[in-house]
């Protein structure tokens, strides 16, 4: 169904981001080098992708090939059992800043982790408190730390923080440069309070990712589909996202089995169709 | 983690009620008298179970065994594509009510279904229109209509209502001797908002449901777990549910085929003592 609140439809795939989580089976040059071909400006890059190559030499590869990082996934993951392992924790968020920093991506995104212990007040405690101790380490480096709210399928593994309004409340803590809320299509569809609280972001919204909800749903992990392919109103939320001014860059991130068994070629060009046609 | 304002444990299961679908590879009259057998004073019916005995019978059965029908599951369903078949769902939401007053049990749990077409606001309207068809035809035989809101991983496939915030601002909508809340820990244990919804509820809960949450999670629909099993803070959510002065029925309602696949006088016993000493 089309709305009167929808989105236009993309004429090119300009504000298209391909996160590399959707070309797992890739290498970061693979993958960087699949965008430059097919004409895509920017990518998201995750943190294990960039380890197996090592920060210097990703940050070369991407300047050589001309595209832009849009972001790195993922800093958070901030509760743990013992307070030497949130200190940990918290170094390795500062470590994650400064490879932010030396990809030029202007965002770290937090997936922000959940509780140790069946205690989840306390872990969102926890997590309060790891980004109050990474603020000023991420602002005076120029990154700003984007809250992910992950579906609540993942509350009891991933991430305590689950509703747009949640991570807006806590990011609302912090100063705007410092830290905002990144929108994924796939965690906050659902959400009947969705429409409200997109438009209060505004100007925290620090990413936007897209991809679909595929049904029938059983494994919440890989249940991520290419847009057009599930349920998700893809254009009403764009809608709603244009009407609260972000205009960034749009990341495709789709953990699916489907699209990693293809050719990286094949995946970026599906992606790339399937973002003009119904993103 | 023990806290201040968690329940205090219970010393007997008076308080228990046996949702058949515990124990869903078995007959309703199974159920029903490993129930007597062992001291469980009530239990929550299915409708698919209960058609392949027919009413009459399973009244029977219930009386003759002096158990009590703490609710019967499940009515709603009400978004369809057509007319028509919205009208079906609104006649059969009927039957299952007549159904509930044959069993003498106060509450039919609506589980309100799921867009058929990519229109989740639309869905919406149409479930609230069901309940607004309904709500006089249950009030009149005294059966009080129990939205459950669903946990968000089911919004595509089963119900559009997901949170217990919509669910309530949804009943409130109607008098609140006609449509309830059914909480069930395993759709919103993980919200942020909880605590705080479970006490504007107050008197409209009208069920309680206890479970737990397996990690890792994998297939939703059938990761519920024996509590004490899983990750939920079952206390804390009793003692959140006891301050709003609900003091009815908690029913114990389990898909694992683990449950599943023991002999009904087994399950029974477990359940029995699961919920002594974790709910």
């Amino acid at each position: 169904m089309s709305k009167s609140r929808d989105a236009a439809p993309f004429s090119d795939a300009r504000r298209l981001s391909f996160n590399q989580a959707t070309a797992e089976r890739f290498s970061l040059r693979d993958v960087v080098e699949s965008c430059a071909r097919h004409d895509v400006a920017s990518i998201g890059v995750w943190r294990h992708k960039l380890h197996e190559v090592g920060v210097e030499h990703a940050a070369r590869v991407v300047r050589d090939a001309g595209v832009r990082v849009s972001s790195l996934c993922r800093g958070g993951m901030f509760p743990a059992a013992t307070e030497a392992a949130r200190r940990e924790r918290i170094d390795d968020n500062r470590r994650a800043v400064d490879e932010t920093v030396a990809l030029g991506a202007p965002v770290l995104v937090l997936v922000c982790g959940a509780s140790p212990d069946r205690d989840i007040a306390g872990a969102r405690a926890m997590v309060r408190d790891g980004i109050a101790a990474i603020e000023s380490y991420a602002t005076e480096r120029g990154v700003t730390l984007g809250i992910e709210p992950l579906h609540p399928a993942f509350a009891a593994e991933r991430s305590c923080i689950t509703t747009l309004r949640e991570a807006r409340l806590l990011a609302e803590q912090f100063d705007s440069n410092a830290v905002g809320v990144v929108v994924d299509v796939y965690h906050v569809w659902w959400d009947p309070e969705r429409t409200d609280e997109i438009a209060r972001l505004g100007k925290r919204i620090a990413g936007y990712h897209v991809n679909d909800w595929l049904v029938p749903a059983r494994d919440v992990l890989m249940n991520r589909g290419m847009m057009g392919d599930g349920v998700i109103e893809l254009r009403t939320i764009r809608g709603e996202v244009e009407r609260a001014h972000y205009s960034g860059p749009i990341e495709v991130e789709i953990f699916n089995e489907g699209v990693w068994s293809l050719p990286i070629d094949e995946i970026i060009q599906l992606t790339r169709n399937r973002f003009i046609a119904c993103a």
